[in-house]
């Protein structure tokens, strides 16, 4: 397959994964959305059938859609290390043209939003300023885009992602064991959007689970350049965090397979 | 396949997925019911298995029920242009059979909602002033059977239209590419209807997601034609939107297709 | 395959059946349940994955569990009228034996709910009363057992069940059509289970969906034997609506397949 | 098959099981989680997926996870009974790992929970001082790790783990019967993981469903180790419960399998 099929395949599968998953963060959030407060059942289902959505998309370049997956297919020797890049680029694109979908779908409810006055000045004496008094914190328009952690400590943050990323991507390098080697066909993009909806139920409670750095890294650029009024600030002093602990947690899954199931 | 196969199984599928997605309204809207209030997540799994019901039973005709599905198939090549009349024929008349079935199933819930006194007169002072104020809003019995959005504002809304509708065409015009052209089995009428859950979660939140011109055109006009007292107004300014963006999201999709994937 | 390998096989997946289904009911009913008020959405996946679960099990003799699915295949020609009687009897005492589980795993939450001083002297002027008055309601431990309608109509409830029902007997004699004629194999199962799920989100509000004569008659039977205290009347006025409508309802559906996709 | 082989595979596959499965108590039980309070069916899901990701993960050796899997396949004669205390010790110390594991991923959740003043003296007069009065109940860190019943009497206890886990086992053991004797494939994975979510929702009300002894006894335990700080008993005098039902639910189903199926 050529690195422009690979290239092409991985940016809209990625786009369509994060145009879906940003969209239940915008749905959930938002006052004017018909989900709003549906809860973090929605939340996880969601972004479990945004993975089968962009999977399915994606099919013909194995749907990544992650860079962790991408690394742990190399390490695993599943893909050539020298079509990492392609991987990389497309997903990356993919993800910062998804983060503009959802604010092109969310429009309204964007405006909404930042020019609410219980937004720009919120009152005071309310729970969030407990928060606030101990650690910056994702607001809600930057968590329609990126995770942020409910309590900010950057070894913890890091070894959630990790486990929660080691986790996803043994489950995808292993599908081979029990697929007959088919990789990812329809039942293994189903099985895998139900193991991401799982690992957000059990693991998305401390860091709201990345587990891919993409997923992260391209919405919280989009933010960054949106011109929107009253968003506040990118938070790029977690941004490492959600970029490493998935690179970190692909490999050590790349690693376990080959150790324990090759 | 005879042009009158085609009609009667997608009128026979259609029919079903509008009882039961206009069903999964009617058990969240109505007070008599067992389901109310049961949320969007609900909404969201309600419409996805409506899908899956009426795609394995109109199995037989490729199971369009959407004319941005049989749009898409069109420009994709899977289907004869000459055809697509006798798919739209059938997917109109299937929507306005299952929303009769819903009237008929629900029909106690509807005649207590719409005798009860708070619905004729509702109390002044209420939230749904602002609204009120703002624009017109689908009242909750419109609501049973048509699509109707949080914030009125006819392109953002078609915007949200197109954006969700190209997702799910896209879905399943690459059903092909993973699934050895098998065309939508039990398997693809699985992940299609997860992926109308995730669209659902995704991007219903703005206009509640049509993303089908006849599930929302059928029963509007079955709205109009019920001689059901105190009903309100079918809202026939808003209801080209949701038959005009899936349409165009169904051709971009046949587009983006055909440009990246064929 | 044998009548009494039938007997055998149907007998306990219909257990099984009931057990997961009737126990959804316990476990969202009583107040000593750790699923206590879960919701709707909690009923509808517990009855689908019971019907999963049982139909699993009885694979052997092709999971029917339901009389309605016995006529509806009887009419379709998928067995022989003479296998009906004993698709039947298995169907019923498992349904029975089921219920009886069910007050088994739930015995501690039987026994504080029917000693509760609230549920046996219910306090005056509550929101109950208003039901009381106009017709009897199946009351919480009733309800574990059997269905009862939200507005009692003899006719409208059984057009609900009617309908509900057809819809799902069409499902299942149509699962041949896009399956090759493998008839209920693990993804027959699958999806048969998700149609649940979707019937009850979407036409359970009004009846709380029986869909089969022995889901209601069967735990029905043992909740009037069983000797609780203070358990109420077993509401046999209306024990004949959800043995009638999925009967009726199967039979349209075999009718339908006959004359539309036969 | 190697026995270290499926020693390793068996404690990997069910470190995950717990990992995730303990991981939807804890994004659930904490405050400082986005998962905070996301319900019964979160819980269910969320167990049900852990399943799916373990099996997934451990299908090369038949992803037991679970001795009461062992040993009704023992009685079916699907494994020999000389290979039980390989399964048995992987499974032990995987159910130890993934406890420990739980605890890195909610380190921070811990640590602000056993520190918050509240939960180390908690008000008096509030409605857990009825069940103090009543009988020893998991506290919520407990309930982390291991589970415990809402009425604890050990004989009702008891009958609700063996009917749960005769559910599941016998599930497990009939998959051959439907699925051409193919086994754990994918598609196996996948329905015994919705059987999972559906014996949670059904069943787990009385005793939080354990059905599995590592899962009960493995996090216990772990619990009994850790140096953490205001943590409560381990409550050994209930352990014995989830152990010893579910090994003789196990039994029970494959007992009825080789009465009733074989």
């Amino acid at each position: 397959m050529s690195s422009s099929d690979i290239f092409i395949s991985e940016t809209i599968g990625t786009a369509v994964l994060i145009l879906l998953g940003g969209g239940v963060c915008a749905a959930v959030t938002f006052k004017r959305s018909k989900a709003h407060e549906a809860g973090w059942v929605a939340i996880s289902l969601g972004w479990g059938f945004a993975v089968l959505t962009g999977a399915y998309i994606a099919a013909k370049s194995g749907a990544h859609l992650n860079p962790a997956v991408t690394v742990g297919l190399a390490i695993q020797g599943g893909i050539e290390w020298s079509q990492v890049p392609v991987y990389f680029a497309g997903e990356l694109l993919g993800a910062m043209i998804g983060a503009v979908c959802v604010w092109l779908a969310y429009y309204g409810q964007f405006q909404a939003h930042l020019t609410d006055p219980e937004v720009i000045n919120p009152p005071r004496g309310d729970e969030g300023l407990v928060d606030q008094a101990e650690a910056p914190k994702a607001g809600p328009v930057l968590g329609v885009f990126s995770t942020g952690p409910e309590i900010r400590n950057a070894w913890q943050n890091l070894v959630t992602e990790i486990i929660a990323t080691t986790v996803l991507i043994l489950a995808i390098l292993t599908q081979g064991l029990s697929d007959d080697g088919k990789g990812v066909g329809p039942i293994g993009a189903l099985l895998t959007a139900l193991v991401v909806v799982g690992i957000g139920l059990s693991l998305g409670g401390p860091t709201g689970y990345a587990i891919n750095p993409v997923r992260d890294l391209g919405p919280r650029i989009v933010h960054a350049l949106l011109p929107l009024p009253n968003k506040g600030g990118s938070d790029w002093g977690y941004a490492w965090i959600p970029v490493a602990g998935p690179l970190i947690g692909g490999a050590i899954a790349g690693g376990i397979y080959n150790v324990a199931f090759a």
